[in-house]
């Protein structure tokens, strides 16, 4: 199956609204917990420093975001969330996402990318960030509220853009 | 000196805005490097969680605001940032903020406390936090960058709420 990420347009939102919401309800992987109409879908997406989404078989099937993960004088980290159709995982999408988005980190001015919230059940998400280089920082105690309310532990994850690792390397 | 920590008020503002934005020009703390005008302090204190002053010998000598550190599921572990008058450094302004946010946790429904970008030459507070039983949750390597722009280590930090501290010791 071959995989393209590309940024999104407008003709993209019905599907990206579908699989972003879909993790949305499943309440144990997203911060947010509401469902965001079409309309919100259209200002959320369009404000990121990039929105991007894996076409493969001719549909959509994943997307993610990337913006600044704080203001100012931290603002030169990003923070992304992917987002993959339910029906697509396993399939490599979550990946081509996720290495498309630590390609254009140097792109949008970003000097590393940090996720402020993995949940600590999310297995996929996990072994997937580290077979692609991240490294976990550290962990806030029962940082994420799943369905049955209960508390649950987050990670946080961070990996510099691959054009620092190389300057880096060069030293 | 007896230092009173309460709610901030209208009548705060100047003082406020002062004292904030003599750390926001330090560029050594923050991640806002933009001065805040009076409107801008008007609504951005009044948005957050809770603002509250530090007052001694009949003036504000410190304020402090707290705020949810992420939406939905991950709402119930806040952030803090705190601002000491420069002329009142080390006289136990700052001690009586920190000690302050974290006894209004619970009330305010949070479960933690998490600094996201501590900045690793901020000696003082690091000092301070670690006296508080705050513990390093790990480093974002280049997190934040000086005047000079050069980038510098940041450390995450995180601190139960006292409540849920008692309970994990009845277990």
């Amino acid at each position: 199956m071959e995989i393209r990420v590309r940024p999104y347009g407008e003709s993209d939102l019905m599907a990206i609204q579908r699989i972003w919401n879909e993790v949305v309800k499943a309440g144990d992987a997203f911060p947010g917990e509401t469902p965001l109409s079409l309309q919100e879908c259209r200002s959320y997406f369009a404000s990121q420093s990039l929105t991007a989404v894996a076409e493969a078989d001719g549909r959509v099937q994943g997307v993610y975001i990337l913006h600044p993960n704080n203001i100012g004088r931290a603002g030169h980290i990003a923070n992304a969330s992917y987002a993959v159709a339910a029906e697509a995982r396993g399939s490599g999408i979550g990946e081509a996402l996720v290495r498309h988005s630590l390609s254009q980190l140097a792109a949008h001015g970003f000097t590393g990318l940090q996720f402020n919230a993995v949940v600590s059940t999310n297995k996929a998400a996990i072994a997937l960030y580290e077979k692609l280089g991240f490294t976990r920082i550290g962990t806030i105690p029962g940082g994420y509220r799943l369905l049955d309310d209960s508390m649950i532990d987050i990670f946080i994850y961070f990996h510099p853009a691959p054009e620092e690792k190389r300057k880096a390397a060069k030293k």
